[in-house]
């Protein structure tokens, strides 16, 4: 009986936040909810039919293949169509240092698997991605966390962290999940150099790079390390482990994600994957090959760029015409997300619980910060998603929560 | 560089024999081999046009729901069916109990991060599937391990070593994975006996079991169970996790799977499964819901029952026909696979090499033991495929493979 199971379970810390989202998630499915908590891309904008076409294509002409058990390692045209689009931002790499994934999480999870050992120390921003800490509490992470603003990571407070000897630091420069802030070019290389100087490495999450409304593309740290390192069994992988995704630029449905590295690095990740779900869907692999080819994809995220941005722009409009003065908010230049900072001591939670009466929604502060990490100010935070709802529904959803943070700012000077 | 990396890495064991498959994969890619090796399905029964339809169905009519993100607990229709379909085996489980993973490897490593702390013992069959022994090793698993004869596990052998306190059984009770045997009707009723008389839960994995030959059903390890316990929260599952998937009687690349368990366990597999993939592919389960409704799934598995059974007669005439009499093999009700063995001494290592010589491959018995388990003869046995070739390639992949035997003996006899 199931008592049986209880008393045999694992002390995993499961990392108790993980609800938050998920019944957030439940509750928004509720149409008359406008939703700016998920991470969720415009399903306006998925390439159905060509879905369509390159499934009706991968069934006819690779059909028996395509429903067939696959290499761990993924399908292998794939794998080079991802190593020649990562030319194309200095990513010099070849198929061998290319994992497919199930998905980023899935990426996180073998790389959490792999490196840390219960009660390591790893670096992230605060706040970071919640899903990164889900992964890496599993086993057992601590964390130490470095604050973001604008610019990105704070590199003039790393030093004394780095001291602290965290196993690697975890990074998503572009646009960042949730504070949508990009790390300057500056900050780039001052992270690198203080990456080799302590012999720390990097996993570069980066969802979301080729999604930018404005400014000049930065290049990413995997190539900066490269300009920091020697030739290393051909290729020019060193201190960094790049990940990135199709769920942004095509569909998150078919769970389809890759990882970037130094090909013994691959090999060990390989193993791991292996045991772990064999191998990520032989038939999406075909379709996403037949979806992305012959220049869809470039085409296909020149769309989602103008739609993203204009969703963009009627958030950060809305926000300037229904929120109060003492409430700030970032302007990110591309992604999903902005990171919106109330006065010290308001209670995000509360505020959902407001927000949900006025039927709009988003995700606490607090969820994107380590639980047993340094102390930190998530409850005056919230994040918003701005590239789900449509331009008229982003307006009057933030009117929506303007009610309720007006209320809360209101009660707030009141006690 | 790559040497940073690798002094990071945590110490996990990996299970080594993992190359000896995945090695094995790659040889057997060749067109002149004839394959008894993998454990794949016949692409030839692959339902490439029902998949073809459905695909379409789904993008005209859900194409942005199967394409955005879903839940962790799987696609509810399909979870509904999966219970529906389950009713009919005597296993009483809503949709709530059903859990839908990447695979029913997925379902193995979610199990074993839930369960197994490092040091640990999992009970296992002796031989047992390969892939469950590498999902558990990543957690550190030590392991028991029990024979199995033609009637499946030796329950008589279970009672002292069920005393040593595994922290669960695996056990794959028909034409279990490699060895092809079934667990008799009288031994799973012995097996439920001793696991409540000591505690001990059972993972009950069934991939094969609607694909039987001759004989009738029997009841599985879950619903005898169920006559052991009480109600429990509604529902009476109790002492027996269940699995199953679609990769054997649908396609296993679409990777869909799934675990059927009491609620609370469900729930924190949910929280594991999170972490480790967010969810399994939307679009895949929704096309797997498409492919099977309106009855095509058991009508499609009666053309599957029909071919294999085929197959597998072709292969045991094809062994009677070639192999010496001092070989014996195991004589399968179903599923893929047979078990040969050779007499005392073989070395199947070698016999692989001397195989491939010949054009022909099979999996060495070994990779079906723990490494770190009890004594075992892995050696003189190796695993056949029945499921994958056409009956003539059978035939002269079996002659092939009786000349390496012969030769393998003589040189043994010699020796």
């Amino acid at each position: 009986m199931s008592t049986l199971w209880k008393s045999r379970y694992a002390q995993r810390t499961l990392g108790i936040k993980s609800s938050a989202i998920r019944e957030l998630l439940k509750v928004t499915q509720k149409p008359e909810i406008i939703s700016f908590g998920g991470g969720l891309p415009a399903p306006d904008v998925f390439p159905v039919q060509r879905f369509d076409e390159a499934c009706h294509k991968v069934l006819s002409e690779h059909g028996p293949q395509a429903l067939q058990y696959g290499t761990t390692e993924g399908y292998q045209p794939l794998r080079e169509m991802i190593a020649r689009n990562l030319a194309r931002y200095g990513i010099v790499a070849s198929a061998d240092n290319v994992l497919i994934t199930s998905g980023s999480q899935q990426a996180l999870d073998l790389i959490g698997k792999l490196l840390i050992n219960r009660g390591d120390r790893i670096l992230v921003e605060a706040p970071t991605y919640l899903g990164a800490l889900q992964a890496f509490n599993v086993y057992g992470a601590q964390y130490v966390s470095v604050p973001v603003d604008e610019d990105g990571l704070l590199t003039e407070q790393l030093d004394s962290s780095l001291r602290a000897g965290p196993k690697f630091m975890y990074v998503l420069p572009n646009f960042q999940n949730p504070a949508g802030v990009t790390l300057s070019e500056g900050r780039r290389h001052q992270l690198i150099l203080l990456a080799d100087k302590y012999g720390i490495p990097i996993i570069e999450d980066d969802p979301y790079g080729q999604l930018r409304y404005e400014g000049e593309h930065i290049a990413p740290l995997v190539v900066l390390d490269r300009e920091n390192v020697r030739r290393d069994n051909g290729f020019t992988l060193g201190n960094v482990i790049y990940l990135s995704t199709f769920s942004k630029t095509l569909a998150p449905g078919i769970r389809l994600a890759w990882i970037v590295a130094p090909e013994d690095v691959i090999s060990k990740l390989v193993q791991l994957k292996q045991a772990a779900d064999l191998h990520t869907s032989t038939f999406n692999q075909y379709v996403a090959f037949e979806v992305a080819r012959d220049g869809f994809l470039d085409q296909h995220v020149k769309l989602i760029r103008q739609v993203y941005r204009e969703r963009r722009d009627a958030m950060l409009h809305a926000l300037q015409e229904f929120f109060p003065a003492e409430v700030t908010w970032t302007h990110p230049k591309g992604g999903l997300f902005l990171w919106v900072t109330m006065p010290e001591g308001t209670d995000s939670q509360a505020l959902l619980r407001a927000a949900l009466a006025e039927n709009v929604a988003f995700v606490p502060g607090d969820s994107f910060y380590p639980a047993n990490g340094n102390g930190h100010d998530g409850g005056r935070h919230m994040r918003l998603n701005f590239s789900h709802s449509q331009p008229d529904q982003i307006h009057e959803g933030i009117r929506r929560l303007s009610v309720a943070v007006k209320m809360q700012l209101r009660n707030h000077v009141l006690r």
